[in-house]
Formats: structure tokens, C-alpha cells, sequence
């Protein structure tokens, strides 16, 4: 079953302590669509600027998803340009040109409107909103956001999260949305807003469920080296939504399905960081996959 | 089987955001020795001042734990004060005033010298080792230690951790003893140490577990209220120990009856920021125990 992605295709210019690279592919509907690996499929719908090299879509469709949502316009591509810390974790973002991407208007194509799956990356809420308008009946909504928007469209954000059936944030976000320190509480609040379905994302130290009667810690697989983490949260939804849309999960299931997604989630997101861009994601194959899955059952197991 | 732990008996005067506690029972040995609740039975070696209420030594002896091992000197007991931030994570050090604790000399009662298990609180890595040479063959030891053995007293540290099988420390000092970023790295260098295990805290986000041949991921269980985490670390190294003294663990064993113990020592661990001091941890029972051990359980299990 199909999965719908409206989100971000962008350029990032990135620098670590080792290397610089220059305006690569980035945009989360572009992580999403890569670490799904063609389960759903994926239908990515965004906008890139007169200068988006083709071969960058190419290396979106290469992963088994569709382009055909990703708009054309005059002008630049989003181009994000960040700095990351020695520790691989902190980064300071040195440029955010929205290009294009300021003027975004979501169009779907026709017969992608009965997409079963919906992951609504992290936009403006009003632009979320009109999407969910746009679709047909979904079997389940995905929603990510951030502090700009919880900060400056609070009100927005509010109407959409009651629209949808899981919400993916960090910690530092749950906590700003909801006043909450305990992350308990925090999603507790949250499941009050709506979305009946939290994933707390927490980098390093992995994601945290809260389903309808159970919560899962997710550690995250220990690398042995972070390359470049950017992107590392938009993979953990592709491969979230991916294994979802392959078990044919509804939200009227039980949490059993949801457990299962965030396994895929966390090995998914585990493959970004070990390379710049998509990268690391593009390496990924069913054997590195199984193999690595395994480690982090090993890993949860007691 | 007994558990020797030799480490800080202490008060602490704790100021959170909502209270505030002058001179409450503190102390790695303290916090242990309550943690391990009469498994092993627990044998206490540190050092106390004339000012220090015997009704605290009391409370120690209602876990079931043996205080004998507690001298009394002329002078004031080891006090440490700290102001703990909003998040209940950040703390300020106002006071450390070693008093008594400055001169500590451990002295072991000599039917305690044949102890089947060693917990080496976070004291000075030289009287680590003296302790090391006055026991006689125990099944295994454990060592905790802190940034400022690791910056100050290095030599002494490494001698000290060649001669024992587990080390618990947190995150950033296990980064600071190995000079590696990556975690897994900086167990592996550890390892090459001495201790064969490694156990690495992560305060709210839980503990890492490296074994001889598996690694395991723990979370902390979620707390909806937090009133002093102070002690937190060795309340888990109290159920850690305790589990495996209850299970008859040698350093000869494989992962699992450690795996197993890191849960304990989780579960433990979880009642101690409920309370201020050890109040935490006096209240909990085996119903106490066992339901929130099913919740852990219930959090790690996909």
C-alpha cells in the first residue's frame, strides 16, 4: 500500500570536524523516501528550485520512489547549511535559505490522493492541514514538527495534531509543546491533543513509544562512527512508515504492529549517519539489514 | 553470599525547585548498601564523624545491611550540599566538605575479609587497591570511579582497574578515560583495561551493558515526578550487585546472569528519585518490585 510524503527536497551544505560537503541532497520528504527502500511505495510530494540537479531525483527514484509530486519552480532550492560539533550531536546552523520552498503549496497528484499512508514531514501546520483536506481517507496519519513551528503557529499546530494518529517530536520538543518535564507526562498531554500515538525521538540515546496501553524504549544502535547525522530522524519515520504500510497497519490496531515499526524505525535510521547525505541509506541491503536488526534485539532482549 | 562495598557515608543537604533537606542520609555506601535490600547481606566499610546520628546508621541497618564496618572518628562526617536545577538533571556542587571522609583509612572487619563480592564505591583509586590487597579471592569485583580520579589520579586508576571484572561509570566519564567519542569504542578500550564488563550510566536515558560477547541497552523507566535523583547511580549499583550475588555470579560466568543483574540494578535504581535521601528506596516491596520490573520489562521486549 502506497505511501504519501509531503515534505522538504533540498540541498544541505554540511560540515564536520573531518570534511565539507557542499550543497548534497537533504529534505526530509528526500530521507524519508530513501530509507523507506520502495515498501509503501513511496510517492514524494515537494518543490525544488530551476537549479535541482536531476540526478538528485534520480537518486530519490532509485530507492523505488516516485517523483512525480516534486514540483519544478523559478528560483533557488532550499538550501540548509549547518556546522556540527566534534561530538557528532550539537550543530549550529550557519544558513537557512528557503529559495522555492518559502512559497511551497503542496499539489498531489490525482490518483495519488488514495494513498493509504500519510507522512506529513515536518512543514508549516497549516500546509499539513490542507494536505489532509486534499486526501482521501488514509489508514494512517504520520505528523512531524519542530520548535519554530510550536513556537510561532501553536494554534495551527493544535488543529492539525487532532487530524492525525501519530506524532513524532524529540524530547526538547514534546517537552516545549506541553509544559511537561516527565516525558510520561509529556506524552500523555500529547495523546490528549489527538495524535492517540508518540514516538519521542531522542538521537543517540534512541526513541521512545507510547502507544494505547504500552511504551517501548528503543535504544539506538551504537556506531562505531557518525560520518553525518543529518537526516538521521526523517529515516527513522521512512522506515517507521515503511514497515507499517508493508504490515498493512490501521489505527484501529493494537500497539503490536506500531512495537514492531519502531524496530524498523530505529535499524533504518541507524544505516544515515554512517554516510553524508543519503548515502549511508543507499548502501543498505536486505542482508545488512537482517544483520543489523539483529544486533539491536540483541541489544533490547534482556 | 555477603557483598562488601567500602565508599562515602555522608550527608547531603539537597535543594530541588520545590524543597529543601539539611544534612539527609547521603553516601555511595549508604544508597548501596539500602539499594541491595538484604540480598547478599550487605557489609558497610566507611567513615563517619562524631555529629553523625546513630538513628541514620539505623535506617542503613533496616535494609538488612551490616554496619559494623562504619568507624566513628572524632571531626564532622563527609558533607556534600547541591542545588539541583529545573530538569531535575543539571546540579550545582555549593559544598563538598570532606571532613572525617579526608583521612578515611578502610578497615575491614577481619570475618569480612572472605566476602564473595566487592563493590568498590567512588572513592580515591589508592585505597580502591588497598582494599583490593586485604580481601581474600572475592567471586567479583566492581568498581565505581568519577572524572576527578580519572583527571587527577590516573596512574593509580588504571593500576587499580586492571584487577577488577565490572566498572560503572557514566557516559561522559567513560569518554574522558578512553579519549573515544563512540561509546562502543570507548568500552572496548575500557576492556582492554582490565575489567571485562563494562557498564556505562546514562542517568535518565538508562545503561549500557558491554559484555564478553553481547551488549544490551536498558532504559530507565519513566518516572512521572522526580524529587531527588541524588544517589540514583549507586542505588543501581546496589540491585545490580545484589542480583548477582543472589544468583551466585563468578566473573567466569556468561552475559546472561549479568543482562539479567542490569535489570535489577534498573529497577532499583528507579525508586531512588522518588524520595529524598534513601526514602525512596525504603518503600519498596516485592509487589513494588515485581510490578515495576514487568513495566521495564514490558518497555524493552518488542
Amino acid at each position: 500500500m502506497a505511501i504519501l510524503v509531503v515534505g522538504s527536497v533540498a540541498y544541505d551544505t554540511v560540515e564536520t570536524t573531518r570534511e565539507r560537503r557542499e550543497r548534497q541532497l537533504g529534505g526530509s520528504a528526500s530521507f524519508f523516501a530513501v530509507a523507506a527502500r520502495g515498501r509503501g511505495p513511496v510517492r514524494c510530494v515537494g518543490v525544488v528550485g530551476d537549479d535541482f540537479r536531476e540526478s538528485d531525483l534520480g537518486l530519490i527514484r532509485s530507492s523505488g520512489a516516485r517523483t512525480d509530486g516534486i514540483v519544478r519552480r523559478p528560483g533557488a532550492s532550499f538550501h540548509w547549511s549547518g556546522r556540527y560539533h566534534a561530538d557528532m550531536i550539537e550543530r549550529d546552523t550557519l544558513a537557512t535559505e528557503l529559495g522555492v520552498f518559502a512559497d511551497f503549496q503542496p499539489e498531489i497528484p490525482r490518483d495519488w490522493l488514495d494513498s493509504e499512508y500519510l507522512f506529513l514531514a515536518n512543514i508549516h501546520p497549516t500546509l499539513q492541514a490542507q494536505v489532509l483536506d486534499l486526501v482521501t481517507g488514509p489508514r494512517l496519519v504520520a505528523l512531524d514538527t519542530m520548535n519554530l513551528w510550536i513556537e510561532t503557529t501553536r494554534p495551527q499546530l493544535l488543529e492539525v495534531l487532532a487530524r492525525v494518529d501519530v506524532l513524532l517530536v524529540n524530547d526538547g520538543e514534546a517537552r516545549m509543546l506541553t509544559g511537561e518535564r516527565s516525558l510520561a507526562r509529556a506524552a500523555a498531554a500529547i495523546a490528549a491533543m489527538g495524535p492517540g500515538r508518540v514516538i519521542i525521538k531522542k538521537g543517540e540515546h534512541g526513541a521512545l513509544f507510547f502507544g494505547r496501553d504500552s511504551v517501548l524504549a528503543v535504544p539506538a544502535i551504537i556506531l562505531d562512527d557518525v560520518v553525518d547525522p543529518t537526516g538521521a530522524g526523517d529515516s527513522f519515520a521512512g522506515g517507521f512508515m515503511g514497515s507499517l504500510a508493508e504490515a498493512g497497519a490501521t489505527r484501529g490496531d493494537g500497539d503490536a504492529v506500531f512495537r514492531r515499526a519502531m524496530i524498523d524505525g530505529t535499524v533504518t535510521a541507524s544505516f544515515c549517519p554512517e554516510g553524508f547525505s543519503v548515502e549511508g541509506l543507499m548502501g543498505v541491503t536486505d542482508e545488512s539489514y537482517a544483520r543489523r536488526k539483529a544486533v539491536l534485539e540483541g541489544m533490547m532482549i534482556p
